[in-house]
């Protein structure tokens, strides 16, 4: 678990966790993915207590890059293989360590960065041996709302959720 | 609540009600949303009652603004950020009060107008802490019905709803 | 309810029984259907034992004329209002009567339609009082095989399903 | 059930297994299809054992055709009606037999290479009559990870799926 209140960077998969790992397929070569704006509220969270937020995905579509541009996501890696290696590289630029970090995924190519942060979770729908290694499990989906869940128990740990919540008027 | 039996306007957000908070993208810059032609019968209740309809809605797009033609929507608000403001303007050039405004919303951006209105409802997916703060809650999610189940409900309340759907041959 | 073993036709709405209800609308002006590969069973059992099948829709697309092309469907009629009217003329033009035909439909537009036929069924989600008037409501809903297992219980309550599942080598 | 540990082939259908047997069609006689990349691991760990993987499918699209080149899957077969003379020939072709086949479908059309192989799987919303002649029901639903837990109890009954998944460090 990480030490201080709140992390200082939350990383997050995208397909399984944006979305519930649909990939939309047509006869012309388009790719589609399904988000959720319920998601969007997760964004403005963080954004509210300058948290900067960092995609790593597996994938390398134009469908990721204007998702992030639209929500103001600070860093977006994508066709990343390596995604240990990534935050590794990111955590060393920005002066913090992987333990100051907060990660959500779903499946294989996460695990490695999965255990190495300080608050790893991953959404409902995640294979049970990917939920056996994480510290907090969703209970939405991915493309349900999963990442705005994650961000809400990373406010309610860290104390400040009703504070947040005040702020749009709530409670 | 409101007074009278029924609302003079019935105001309506857009994702998360009308539909289930989905952001289809494609790789070319294209977006989708899908509606649910069961709401349908929502829009036609209220023009058998001449209670007019309103969206307001964060989001602009071409795609609200064919759903609201099809449908015969009377007012459509688009890329809004003060909702409270935009339908404190509309009621006052209907010579209504917000009190008698019936208004579903699902999240943040709909807090205030829902404190504001006579009767307030969100669907079953909102947030728990948005639910807590309005009237009543649809059985149904967002983009499955949960309009055409919150106009239905107005009906109830107002000790019409059998009456409409006799109209329609039912019951 | 009907007297001989089977109907002699077979109609069913689309919207909300071949599908969820969805409706898929883009920034451009196309819009989309999502159809069950699994109710093309239920075409296929009706083409086993020579029953044709009508399609009768309020909306009108090319979407649903490529669907009943490519399954091969008899009569399709869209844009239509008064479906009664519809089925009752085709009901003279085939010598056959209205008790002879088994209907699935959905919603308001369903109600003169589904009292009139000799087996009237609505599937699963379905508003409670269209339900209250049907024959049949099935366990499936619409876009998920509701059209499937109408047809396989009109070859139930025939005593024809196992002849027919039979033919492809089940049971 | 197969002697060996592991089968030497494993044979996929698409709609109703990779997806959920939706068809999307829009307004210009365009197509899609909604998988899973969760399944993708059910492909890698088919490659981790060195199992070939082969799609034979009913319909023919670019769309399965594009899915199985960003997978890597070695045999494709599509507007297939007869489905266990493809599988024969491929089996004859590799110098195996159907009885060390794995092979997963979920309608009509599969019914006769379900009976024939060595191990035959239905995702959890196939027809019960189609469920009834199989070896295993997966958990999961077509579109919705069938495939990889497919996979999964394939290596699971083989002995072998904790090896594989300490490849991934997990476990």
């Amino acid at each position: 678990m990480i030490e201080q209140l709140l992390p200082k960077l939350v990383i997050t998969d995208i397909d399984g966790v944006w979305t519930d790992a649909g990939m939309y397929y047509d006869q012309t070569g388009n790719e589609w993915k399904k988000f959720s704006t319920s998601d969007s509220a997760g964004v403005l969270f963080c954004k509210h207590l300058t948290i900067p937020i960092c995609i790593i995905t597996g994938e390398d579509t134009n469908i990721v890059q204007r998702r992030a541009e639209k929500l103001g996501i600070e860093y977006i890696f994508q066709g990343i293989q390596d995604k240990l290696s990534v935050a590794t590289s990111l955590c060393n630029q920005l002066g913090i360590s992987l333990s100051e970090v907060a990660y959500i995924g779903d499946d294989l190519g996460d695990v490695a960065l999965l255990k190495a942060v300080g608050f790893s979770a991953a959404p409902a729908n995640a294979p049970e041996y990917i939920s056996n290694l994480v510290h907090f499990t969703t209970k939405k989906s991915g493309g349900d709302g999963a990442f705005r869940e994650f961000v809400e128990e990373i406010l309610q740990r860290g104390g400040v959720l009703s504070t947040v919540l005040a702020h749009y008027h709530i409670g």
